[in-house]
């Protein structure tokens, strides 16, 4: 675990694992300057800084401001397009699909989930197939958009190939996660965010960097082996679709997962499966690809489009006091409903601050000073 | 596994893993008759024959015509209304809400989904949940209705509480299976149909009827400890959510069973959680329940709401054949596509006949003698 350390300064002799606390308003104004200085506009700064540091706060460490330097690097490499003309090509009253024209998936996403919204107040429901994007941060920032309109909001994406298909030994899929965001009364919303992967490849950098083993059910090596090596990736290996082996139901993972793929890209005119761009931008682009850039895809279900809202979230609050009170196993303290976690964890961020590795602070460091912006003190 | 004999007349010496096969159409004459007995008007009984056969015919023989036993005891304990008045309660063009008036879900089902598919005629997508209905059957039936109109489908279904959330002792979701069936052009569909759990019931029941163990992470005992005994829900043990444990992943199972849940029947005033109506009729029913019947969630996507349908379907073939090449592991010789091994037993059994075992066929005989109906010869 990182040791709790109150915003030090850190060294060379921090070690990896140390954390550096800095508050969530400084980190979004820096993010903010660092997003400008690379050509967006001040206001899809503004968009994309908030939309990345979500994860940060809901603590999906792995894809918040320590994939800054990432999204630079890949403006550097002339695939992300800071002033992107986002548009609508194709549209019915209740869906559209948006052309990124390669932005920010944090600027395009925000875009994408609105016209989903709007449509959802005159027809019901909207729902919007994204091409041409890039990475958009963590699907659970953009579903939740929805929530504040009263409706149920869903955001999917497609990401460059870890996982191996239940059978096979070859990198197919990305960990193409949903959310489902459901508003609730009194209790908070219910929100499920899950990678359709057994672990997220967040949770196996953790175990990179610590030097431990990965359970079994979550990797295999590249001849299709369960392994505990959590380097495996680098070895040819794969990430395991969510069920980890057939007998435990890894194609039901392998199958949302490609649900993922279908609804992002092939509805969309994106790349799919093996030919998805990778987010590292030294990675090479994969060869003949069939679409544009990353693809999306998300809904939005006006809950009065099907009950009234208030008799829904009474409901809604009735079903998650009833979870919140099942008989918790021998061992643990309570049930927990889809969301909890998360948000537990805003709130003590918002308090205590974004705890960031050295490593990360110093990426940020030389980010700064490479981009002219000032780091927080 | 049964044997494979040409429909004996099953006795008293026959095995309870012995097959009788059966040609498709004299069971669906059957069901159409026990179905017209129990008073559904011919239409309807035929809608409901052909749902609960496809089960069988894609070899989901723990849903198809080895149920009909219990539909008609749902119906003499006055839960299954023959003669339905199937409504649309509320709506917005890309959406509504069914009151399925306690009828079979067999039936209600169809209802429903037609619903979805008319809305996506004119609003691009269709959105339906049923409140007031019984089981449905497969979710893979109802989805491929979609499919022939070149829309994506989507059914969903929530069922009476066999499921322990992570970290639970107590039963509070059903299997909850999720289907997303997308056409193809020169390929066949692409389905994905699976119950959130590790796995569905019906092979549970199969290992209890051949008395073996089941795999670690099916299934835990009445104190929430892993366990491989395939009777341990008779004795207060609980399904495992998709992953089944934390540690592979089982909170995402439980998350995706409460979507379905919430989407099925909080969305359209059904039962949710622990209080929905149980499918054998012996079982009483739970008590201070906060709705009305098990609850169904539909949708229909029009292909051409995103991109000309055309064009889908090649990259649907480009997707499919691209993923039925990849490199399969050592000991398989390709993988799979969700669907494949369904489609195949359809193809396989309209020819062979669908296999019944002995206690099914017994089961059937009663049903004929007391309803008065032949059974096929």
């Amino acid at each position: 675990m990182p040791q709790h350390q109150k915003k030090q300064d850190p060294s060379s002799t921090a070690g990896a694992n140390t954390a550096f606390f800095f508050p969530y308003e400084d980190l979004l104004n820096f993010t903010i300057d660092i997003f400008q200085k690379i050509g967006c506009p001040q206001e899809e700064a503004r968009t994309a800084a908030i939309a990345l540091l979500s994860a940060d706060l809901r603590g999906i460490d792995s894809h918040g401001v320590a994939r800054l330097v990432g999204y630079v690097r890949l403006w550097e490499a002339g695939r992300a397009n800071p002033t992107p003309h986002i548009r609508i090509i194709h549209e019915t009253p209740s869906t559209a699909v948006v052309d990124g024209d390669s932005g920010l998936g944090l600027v395009v996403a925000p875009y994408a989930m609105q016209v989903a919204i709007e449509k959802a107040k005159n027809a019901g429901t909207g729902w919007v197939s994204v091409q041409h994007s890039n990475h958009f941060g963590i699907a659970g920032y953009h579903a939740l958009q929805a929530v504040k309109e009263d409706m149920i909001g869903i955001a999917m994406t497609n990401a460059s190939a870890l996982v191996a298909p239940t059978f096979s030994i070859e990198r197919m899929l990305g960990t193409n996660p949903i959310c489902v965001a459901v508003p609730a009364g009194e209790e908070p919303p219910f929100v499920a965010d899950l990678a359709t992967t057994t672990a997220a490849n967040g949770k196996l950098e953790i175990l990179q960097r610590k030097n431990e083993e990965a359970p079994l059910g979550w990797i295999q090596d590249k001849e299709g082996r369960p392994t505990t090596d959590a380097h495996a990736l680098k070895t040819g290996g794969a990430l395991l679709p969510l069920g980890g082996d057939r007998d435990h139901g890894s194609h039901k993972g392998y199958a949302l997962g490609a649900v993922v793929d279908i609804f992002s890209a092939v509805l969309s005119g994106a790349n799919y499966g093996p030919w998805v761009p990778p987010f590292p931008a030294f990675v090479p682009m994969p060869t003949g690809m069939p679409g544009k850039g990353i693809g999306h895809f998300f809904g939005a279900m006006r809950i009065d489009a099907f009950r009234p809202a208030t008799e829904f979230k009474q409901h809604m609050d009735k079903w998650i006091r009833r979870f919140r009170s099942a008989t918790p196993a021998p061992g643990h303290e309570k049930v927990l409903i889809p969301g909890d976690p998360e948000r537990e964890m805003e709130t003590e961020r918002l308090t205590i601050g974004i705890p960031l590795l050295a490593p990360v602070v110093a990426d940020l460091k030389g980010l700064a000073e490479k981009l002219g912006v000032d780091f927080p003190a």
